[in-house]
């Protein structure tokens, strides 16, 4: 939708070895999604890439050139694994430095004779970042370009996220209608859905079907920024359900 | 590590509006993840992608390219949304036809007056493609050159798994090891644990801190092939611990 303003992307890049050998799971990029949606940024793709600088630099850089925003996670504390700020200085292209603003948040929580060589690892920015703030451990995130660098720990990342989101462009919310369709099977009415689709272009929709002790149930999700479109297809929708219950014994 | 026959790598790319838009949590990628991991195939990427084919297409011919594996979760179903066989027969570049065992798979579970034209949508396999087995619902899931395809549902995704296992080539496990910091916080042991990652380098090793009730607690992860390297590092990261604890005072 080139020329729409209230059009607002994101991608999710989340660095770490520990996802993908399955030992931790993520969250972070299921919060960060939602929270997107609710302040009108679509996150159009999720990545999941190893503590290899060469892998977050190509990331970053596919990423950053195709949508408004990115936001990482992961790969900023202060042990030799964290190699984010340093890999994000790459992929602009600009020099990293020790920042005397995120020096004197680490001096908020710790003591000057404790600020070793480790812990003012955590004040490395890249040259003309943004510093964000980190109200739990004060280990500051940054933000360059459109690139949003956040911690790893879900209570750290949140916070960052609490802090750099009134400085994005935001768009337009799209609005969400959920229709349960109960235990009337996908196949049922995936015909009539598809027409349904076609006839309203504008309203994604999708069919989830979920299992349960054996049992399926299934919802169908209407999503669009139009309040009146959105409306008239989920009006559709209900009518379609409604029908086919009562046509239930015969398909 | 070219040439290492002991290493089999795999990409993840998960197909779903519905885990971009945060309406649903992705538990699959950590779920298949950590089962490659027992197997020994290592997870380098994830993705997740939207249910729009362009996308799907290039995920699916980036990831091909350049990892023994992609594993596709999502978009098998008989909505108008489920679109993911039509992407990856256009990525192959073969054509998709309606597969005869899969219709018979179908008729197991599907009365045959009810086998309707979305039913049978899932039953459309591009060409060359060995089936997988779903013994939850029976719509079966396929293997493409180096792509295996599985449902989106997680307890049917979990049995097309075990389905497709044993057909993979697959490594050497990764072993590892966790050794507790506790409370010590990382940028205490961030500096020698780096000298002891630079040693073993064979050895990767990772520090995570955990928030839980406002504590922080650490824990160091060595993750090698090699059984005796790997005591090894552990043995050097347990005597840094305790080294550390002693002068824990000072630092």
């Amino acid at each position: 939708m080139a020329g729409d303003t209230l059009l607002v992307t994101a991608a999710v890049l989340v660095i770490g070895d520990e996802i993908l050998s399955g030992r931790t799971q993520d969250q972070n990029s299921h919060y960060i999604a939602k929270y997107l949606a609710q302040i009108g940024v679509d996150t159009r793709e999720v990545r999941v890439v190893p503590d290899v600088e060469s892998e977050i630099v190509a990331a970053v850089n596919a990423l950053r050139a195709r949508y408004d925003y990115v936001f990482t996670t992961g790969g900023i504390g202060p042990t030799h694994d964290d190699i984010t700020a340093d890999a994000i200085a790459k992929a602009f292209g600009v020099a990293i430095e020790e920042d005397s603003r995120a020096i004197s948040m680490l001096l908020e929580v710790i003591p000057p004779d404790r600020l070793n060589e480790a812990r003012r690892r955590m004040a490395r920015i890249p040259l003309g970042a943004e510093l964000i703030e980190n109200s739990v451990s004060k280990a500051p995130g940054f933000m360059i370009g459109n690139v949003i660098v956040m911690a790893g720990v879900p209570m750290i990342m949140q916070t960052m996220l609490d802090a750099a989101a009134p400085r994005l462009r935001t768009g337009a919310r799209v609005l969400v209608e959920t229709i349960e369709a109960g235990a009337m099977p996908e196949g049922r009415y995936a015909k009539d859905l598809a027409a349904l689709a076609a006839r309203f272009e504008d309203v994604a929709i999708g069919s989830y079907p979920q299992f349960s002790g054996g049992v399926v149930r299934n919802q169908i999700v209407l999503r669009s920024r139009d309040a009146s479109r959105l409306a008239a297809a989920a009006e559709a929708v209900r009518e379609m359900i409604s029908r086919l219950t009562d046509n239930g014994a015969k398909v």
